[in-house]
């Protein structure tokens, strides 16, 4: 029998050493998700872990694209820690709709695809055959708290977990 | 009886001293928003008051955090007038799915966040208890118009007001 | 009998002297649409014409405006393409219901809006009386591939062709 998607994450997570509190919660006026008729809507997350940013500063130039990867690792599994705490199981994930991917960038830094594929990379191992998404990268100039990569996501999701 | 969104929205841009065109429009070639299945999308606004964009230039270099959060507060305020206007009243608003807080920064200014929680509380203010809604917030390198500050908003819909 | 929306689109193509792959596609690990439930995601397209960028550097210092809104053409015709490959049909479409247009910009480039013009003017051609869409313009500071523009869209479809 394959691996449910729910051990995949954790099987992931362990592997590249991470793991997140408890709950994870938006600040005192957002949320970390919406859910609204079959789509679950996910804030932007930046990598943090236990409350520390972990990847930090401007890609291409106090950060390499080794770590901004590692930094897109980190945020694309804590939005599916979100949406395995929002939705209960992650078996309630129809597809992937669209990945926003926005990393703090050097003047002359143009790998953000590169940086995205990380984060692509692990919806894939997660979720197969249904891990396709749509994706737009971009390089913006800051983001909260000095964080290198931020990464907001849709999906669509089923009414009720399907019989295994 | 409770005041209703439509009363707490003229409320607060009373007290904030704003007060927007009897239409807002968008340019020639696009719409301020656009309903379609049960979901009203809303353009890009910048902190314009009656055809003036009323705080400009870069956060945490020509603009204070304070005159940003300002900002944040009058494009907010504007999104939620095109809400109004396009829906005919507040009320037939379900929830706010997600906004994006885009802030002109500074290369050292980390604190996106604090702007967009400007916006997030007017969110809450008004439409309490839906006003909890998804969020992304980024620094980019320029705005239209040198606008401070720009948001969108996703917003789903009833088909039709509730009774009072 | 007016001109389909195919023929539109291929005129407006061939007039500006461009024409894309037999199949546009997205990266290994990431698609060019996704399709659910009535909507179409269509992921961040750069001005690309047979694998070579067509414009590429910041808006305002190595690109003017005028070069900037020629990759805004190109950017939203990739996204009508990958729409018609999707859909197999542009008269699929029923509504544009967002575009995102970043635009990689000098430090006082300001005229963001003045490039998704460019963008949204092809849309009207094409799609009217229902190319009325929402938008966003930023300003960012790179973009994959140097590229000068990248644009995203979100389209409401008909589940089928209507009958001509």
């Amino acid at each position: 029998m394959a691996a449910s998607r729910n051990d995949l994450f954790d099987e992931i997570t362990h592997r590249l050493g991470i793991s997140f509190e408890e709950e994870i919660r938006g600040g005192a006026n957002y949320e970390v998700s919406v859910e609204n008729d079959g789509q679950l809507f996910i804030s932007g997350m930046i990598p943090r872990v236990h409350g520390e940013i972990v990847v930090t500063g401007r890609v291409g130039e106090a950060t390499s694209l080794e770590d901004a990867r590692r930094a897109a690792q980190v945020c694309i599994l804590r939005c599916i820690a979100v949406l395995s705490q929002s939705l209960g199981s992650l078996e309630r994930v129809k597809r992937i709709l669209r990945v926003n991917v926005y990393v703090q960038s050097a003047a002359d830094f143009t790998q953000q695809s590169e940086v995205a594929d990380a984060a692509s990379d692990i919806l894939y191992a997660v979720f197969a055959p249904d891990g396709g998404h749509t994706r737009t990268s971009v390089g913006v100039y800051q983001l909260p708290k000095n964080a290198s990569v931020e990464i907001d996501m849709l999906v669509a999701i089923r009414e009720n977990s399907p019989a295994d």
